[in-house]
């Protein structure tokens, strides 16, 4: 039995059958699954080895054959850093930085038979190390993948702050023709379990099979390992610290869900259809200082007033859209209506699901009159990103396009009604 | 056809049957049905009205008589605030405090039926607005109760912080032997489709049939009006602007599904028994100087440095657990572990969901390293409460006790394992 070996491996609770992985070691042998999936197996708890299929020595040969024969598409893969381009030590149980591309594919062989795979490391960057300027650069790169005329672009990320790439690259690209998909994993790319080649396939699969253009994510539906969601690039966010379904679209349905191992795909909505004729214009600039503070209870007007020399500021308040105020808290409304007035101030909630709705109660009738900026149903991270980049980008109109819909940001469907009622 | 007559209303879509309601107008029937739930009927849909059962005027001395007579256990509901004290305008639509406590219990006499309902007003405060000063008022008041010798509590309260509420009140309470329940309302009281009732109803019967002591929330658990779930003081937050099931219990199960129709109490895990003769103790002082300061990309360590004269610092990181660090941010990690040798800095999650783990990533380890304090699977909310009550209850313990389970703001269940990997 060696690596690359097809084997059924038999253990006291379950029979696996899949392709040995050289990660295995004396204490765990790591077994891709015929899904695609890694799974690490305790060496203690296996009964039996059964080698079903001897590894064929010619795979690697013919690969190349069938890269230089097929028409297939091209994929360009930009690893900007994170798990998805990390690898566990599994002397230590450290996460490293970094595996290389080449490495990478060679883990996923599968991904060279669907398309033609450009794969290429920017950075290696922890996505919560990110900065503006590394959305510009990252903007830069596909704008040079897209003239190169690549049918679609997989941008290897960190998962900590995917959303808020996406919805920095969902304002900073226009005209954007083809598929742009950011895939990160919860766990590293190395290891039994990883997510992350049934994240990367499905991407490629979703560019390869269906004519969507536009920013996405591209994250686990559950922990069955069997379907991914394609998420949209501004209504996204990472909801938990673990799971490999940590990614749930906020406010909005998905795009569509994938099955790589059918290759089957379902659209839940409209999408902008794929245009290589279309010429991509990137606006990189956004205003450095732009914040989000979160409110919570007894806190201080100082926290607010810290943010007086911003150029904008998203407050990041309770239920509807709500600060502290009331006889106890009227410094704190004497500060942010000032704030409002010298720079756009904008209200969205930390309940992170549902409306802001600033019409309900006097108390934000009066921050609305000040100038307060309600953010609809816009999560936190995309409302900052946005006013980030209207203040560079769209100077004159901040106020007035934070509360339009410009490419998705805001979900305009009707308000769920009850009888007669609003939505509150 | 008058207030109080039980009539049938046929509109063009459907026939509903139940007590008109004395806030009806004349563009709106209001009608309370038969299962609690109050629904408002615009006029112009409706194309009959049966009265089935005249108002009988005799039904109010009943309910005296029946008050007196019946051995009914006494719950104290204490009013401090909020939508569910609250009614509409109906003229501007705007939604005004407060409805008086007679009110309440006159709009929802079914209470009466199932116990001695003391109601009474403590304050009337939107909960945005509350600080721990009246963490301090309601906990004197939830003694005072007690030592009258009440059954259960209910506190009406605003939905927007009721969770950091139920949080405080789990660590100032000691020595609880009775059910205290907090309810809120995401529609006012007194309009049609209010959950206020449903709440109120389900909080009192979980009260006069069970025998659990402590801390809960309870809210509607889905859109069906029909149930209630109990949610754990410590384990629960508002996850919708305007839901009426907005409230989740957070890395935790309810405590409890309660059916008012038929009275079924269904519990999904341990709870303390009731015990009357327990003897209260409070500890409401809570450190002024706390606050919770939330990451994104692209900070300045400035935001940060502002926390240097406070007392102690919740950072809601991303994911696991991080800051932005790296170097470009190398200034950030540098004011975080100066804060972090000199005040508690605990981390949590804006993720919202899963637990912290701050021993994956290198750069994590550097701030554990530091004395900053994982705050394992708490949401920010009850970690901000935690810290501000230990700063001023266990002084010398702080670090230590913030990653204690204390009153069951830990879970401390095996951890979610996936073969023989850790749960990141």
């Amino acid at each position: 039995m060696k690596t690359g070996d097809f084997a059924k491996v038999i253990t006291k609770d379950q029979e696996l059958s899949g392709i040995i992985m050289p990660n295995s070691n004396n204490k765990t042998l790591f077994l891709k699954l015929e899904n695609g999936y890694n799974i690490g197996i305790n060496r203690k708890n296996i009964k039996k080895i059964n080698v079903l299929n001897m590894k064929k020595e010619t795979v690697k040969k013919e690969k190349v054959e069938i890269k230089s024969k097929k028409n297939l598409p091209v994929i360009s893969l930009l690893h900007t850093g994170g798990t998805i381009s990390s690898r566990i030590d599994y002397s230590t149980g450290a996460v490293m930085p970094a595996i290389t591309p080449e490495e990478l594919i060679e883990m996923f062989p599968e991904l060279q038979e669907i398309a033609n795979i450009k794969s290429r490391l920017l950075s290696n960057i922890a996505s919560e190390d990110l900065r503006f300027g590394d959305y510009k650069i990252i903007a830069k790169e596909i704008e040079k993948e897209i003239r190169s005329g690549v049918d679609g672009i997989i941008i290897g990320h960190g998962t900590d702050t995917m959303h808020y790439t996406s919805a920095a690259l969902s304002f900073i690209l226009e005209d954007l023709g083809i598929p742009v998909i950011l895939v990160g994993a919860q766990r590293s790319s190395d290891r039994g379990s990883s997510d992350a080649f049934l994240n990367l396939l499905s991407a490629a699969i979703f560019i390869t099979k269906t004519d969507f253009s536009g920013i996405c994510i591209c994250m686990h539906e559950n922990l069955n390992d069997k379907n991914c969601l394609i998420l949209p690039g501004l209504k996204t966010r990472k909801m938990h610290t673990s799971r490999r379904d940590a990614f749930k679209a906020i406010n909005d349905d998905a795009i569509a869900l994938v099955n790589p191992e059918n290759k089957k795909i379902d659209f839940f909505k409209h999408y902008n259809k794929k245009d290589k004729s279309k010429k991509l214009k990137i606006y990189p600039d956004m205003e450095e200082k732009v914040a989000i503070i979160r409110t919570h209870t007894n806190m201080s007007e100082k926290q607010f007033e810290f943010y007086k020399d911003y150029k904008g500021l998203i407050i990041e308040g309770t239920g509807l859209g709500h600060i502290p105020g009331g006889k106890n808290n009227q410094k704190i409304v004497d500060v942010v209506k000032k704030l409002a007035k010298k720079i756009p101030v904008v209200m969205t909630s930390q309940c992170v699901f549902g409306r802001v709705n600033m019409n309900v109660y006097s108390p934000q009738k009066i921050l609305l009159d000040s100038g307060v900026i309600p953010g609809n149903d816009m999560t936190s991270e995309t409302a900052f990103i946005k006013l980030a980049w209207l203040l560079k980008n769209k100077k004159t109109k901040v106020r007035e396009l934070m509360t339009e819909n410009l490419k998705g940001e805001i979900n305009q469907r009707l308000k769920e009604r009850h009888y007669i009622e609003d939505e509150f």
